[in-house]
């Protein structure tokens, strides 16, 4: 029996969640069902891919990793399932695995197509409900994916992240922005780096930990991650740079 | 030993709701709590009713359903246990249980006014606490209602949907937006119905899914709970028509 | 086996939240982890220390209280261990527990040192994953406070309420603003008193509950928790009188 992590763009007002609940709970009532998130911007899959790359990372082996950012639903894109040296993810074929699949070896990849492990009803907008809840049940109790439907060829080659070595400097960018308003970079470097990090020409030493610097005061570090990070000590670095996904940093790792 | 299902108006930043689970652990330890949603507008219990009868058809048998929207707790109102074919409902009698009654017939219901079932001390405006949430835990372990008070006569009689049917146009109107900025009328369709939808005097034919239309154009389709929905595709209705509860739409299946 | 009582600041987007479940099942696969509140406002101390009071009134005997809201996360400062009469906490020596302890006496408490109990690797800048979720598991199995690090002299000490009694005023101050606009005060008071309230100018009659007073009227009453509480039937105080935290109130009893 594997736990099942479900991210989606769904919020928490609506009935959305819950239904995927109980139907994944009708399927396998002692179903360990772990809540990622559900307040991804609605049809942000990049924004879904990184915190999924996070979780996956994170997360025990072995987890069902379930991905309803769909804004495709109903249409003719794939709904594709992936055995990985660590996990099993579900998700649409719109790129919101590809981060995670970046450093996570596939095993295998099935297109979903097996109408008998859907709901009998299935909706032209909700799939999270029709065939995302019970599939995701079914894999928890170690449904085989050759069961779903034939397979594909699938895989996140792309490389998302750049490595920071010590020669030279590295350009990058901000693919993430995290509730304290830090700004997250596509940049790795080892924790505990000494460097300097340039973003809208102001150029910030590598700091440890938010102490480092004075209150209210801009600083770089490697957060936890292992990517490096801008944030504003006991403040808020998105609003006090107008932070942007994509804004260009530079890092000089010395 | 049924599931609870919780939905409130409580947010998720005061300590309201884990304090109702901590009472619900403590009489009964093995309860299976369901969040259905804590962001209900603060005393809206029409948004609370429908998202309740969306919640109420999709869950197992026998959910035993807390709905807490409560704007006149503490003061004479009523609040009723009524058991129907498929739930048990606890709620105040202030129509939050209308719509979801509506289509499912009450078997029993009674005046919750034992005290024995209450926490000691109730207070005058947290009833979440002191009765809905130890009433609700001993209904989760099989209490039968008789034992909360006397029977009462009590059903969601009204009428909130209306059939549009293949003769002629009906209007209704948006009576609940999602978090995608859908707008939800009260407009039942068959999946797959064909026809046209006006609102605002614009006309917008009868679509199966989101990528039926272009990026950034509305779109009306039948949605997954049986009702006419306006949206627009990768984008949001409620803002680019100024949508509010209650503007008005008229419907013609052909 | 105790229960797993989360408070921080993590908000619900991100995969802070999930992460640090991930890794107290790793340790305590039984786990019962309960979210108190992920809303806390970043780097919010004091909110954080008037919600954890007030759940941990009204929690089970023995819950581990896990409170991450860090802002010195990664400098010199302690984290800390306390066992009460009631419950164990866990948190950042920064005040955060001081309201709890208030009104529990501390048994012993510890610094938490032993890396033994921590991830292998620990980041600077997020302990919750790396060393609280896990010394929370190990809490939650039984684990001994003594165990984790040299005893240490800690108490919350100060007193934050102040007692209503029938001589005479008493001024206090807003403490906490809830979810519905309510302004909390830190006069405490029985259920039931009588007397009169005065704020911004206004003298405000003491109530039993919201529909004591009109739509869109003010009142005060004793709230749930036993302070004062200042709020707008069918309303929202914060609004109406533009409420902040410290906002000055006096109270008299008759």
């Amino acid at each position: 029996m594997y736990p099942i992590a479900l991210i989606t763009d769904f919020g928490e007002k609506d009935w959305f969640v819950p239904v995927m609940k109980a139907v994944i709970c009708s399927v396998n009532p002692g179903a360990h069902i772990i809540d990622v998130t559900h307040q991804i911007a609605p049809q942000n899959t990049t924004e879904a891919a990184f915190v999924l790359w996070n979780a996956a990372r994170q997360f025990p082996m072995k987890t069902v990793f379930v991905a309803v950012v769909d804004p495709a639903v109903g249409s003719q894109r794939m709904i594709i399932a992936a055995e990985t040296s660590r996990h099993i993810y579900l998700a649409p074929s719109n790129g919101v695995l590809d981060m995670a699949l970046s450093d996570d070896k596939v095993i295998r990849s099935v297109a979903v197509e097996n109408k008998k492990y859907f709901l009998k009803m299935v909706s032209r907008t909700f799939h999270g409900r029709d065939i995302f809840a019970p599939v995701a049940a079914y894999l928890s109790k170690g449904l085989d994916l050759s069961e779903l439907g034939s397979a594909i060829k699938f895989s996140g080659s792309k490389s998302f992240f750049v490595e920071a070595s010590t020669r030279g400097g590295y350009a990058g960018s901000v693919i993430y922005i995290d509730r304290f308003g830090n700004l997250i970079t596509n940049l790795k470097a080892e924790s505990g780096a000494k460097g300097s990090v340039a973003i809208l020409g102001k150029h910030l030493p590598l700091a440890g930990t938010y102490c480092d610097v004075a209150r209210g005061k801009l600083l770089a570090y490697v957060g936890s991650s292992g990517l490096l990070e801008i944030a504003v000590r006991d403040g808020n670095a998105q609003k006090k740079l107008h932070g942007t996904y994509g804004m260009k940093v530079k890092v000089k790792i010395v």
